[in-house]
């Protein structure tokens, strides 16, 4: 790839982790290689079994999880702060590697929302971005400075969602 | 799938299709079957590839697209409403065959504000879902009504756009 961007999804609504995986895929479809960087959602995903089930895109996407779901509802622990600082650290050689077109870093908001780490590291890490790779953030609560800082923006606005009937997250859908 | 629902994913900003993609991998990874019919786009997207590079994918995607870009910019022929009238009676049989648990009609909002087919015939196709499918319903300026009855809506809102720095769709990224 020529040039690469910096892509942000962020906002209330449904679709920034989904379609963070459809850019995956169609990256891979068309011979890029894509590191997908997963803060807080320690969960086994449907998405992870796809990487196992489909080989090709095994060899051209590589998915690691640096946090669990728990501190939502706790405080963060030591524990959860080391790992999402070795995300951090992950996230950079991936983009130096040369070996990644695309680096995801998926709800890495949430991650300086809750105060895993300030919300200088995350724009030192949009600063380290080599030119060649795209680099896309998602999560609710983007900070102004991170939607300064990136040059395409876009707000999942949620306008009605089935929750409120309800509906359970479920396997193959939601997660 | 025990209980199915309606989603759209409209509005002006990047992720719409994405998404839809992204829901179809999710779904197919985690065994279900699922059917995209793609309204207006007949251009060679990266997404096609996937599902022959991968059989998994391709046992459980079944995409196939019923229109053409060109009318965006002339006047929609008979030939682009005979296709358009295509995929709604494939979407339709495709939900009633038992097959699919998901179906995608992707960008099928713009096919109604093309006028290549009613409102009402977008709103008889939410109305003819059979309980156990998943609906998804992607592309800008979706209606009050196709909002009012859907269950989960998502605005894709574009809060800020590299298309004004001049970069062009990408292979692999945008397309």
């Amino acid at each position: 790839m020529e040039k690469g961007y910096i892509q942000v999804y962020t906002g209330n609504g449904k679709g920034k982790t989904t379609a963070a995986l459809g850019l995956a895929i169609r990256a891979a479809a068309s011979g890029m290689h894509v590191y997908i960087g997963q803060f807080i959602k320690g969960m086994h995903y449907s998405e992870l079994d796809i990487l196992e089930k489909c080989r090709y895109l095994g060899d051209h996407i590589k998915l690691k999880q640096y946090g669990k779901d728990c501190f939502i509802y706790n405080k963060p622990t030591e524990e959860d702060v080391r790992m999402a600082l070795k995300g951090i650290e992950d996230l950079k050689s991936a983009m130096k590697s040369g070996v990644y077109d695309v680096v995801i870093a998926d709800e890495i908001n949430i991650a300086v929302y809750f105060k895993l780490f300030s919300e200088d590291t995350l724009l030192d890490l949009m600063r380290s971005k080599p030119d060649r790779v795209e680099l896309i953030i998602t999560g609710r609560k983007a900070t102004e400075k991170i939607i300064e800082q990136a040059d395409l923006v876009t707000e999942m606005k949620e306008i009605k969602h089935y929750y409120t009937k309800g509906v359970q997250a479920r396997v193959g859908i939601e997660k």
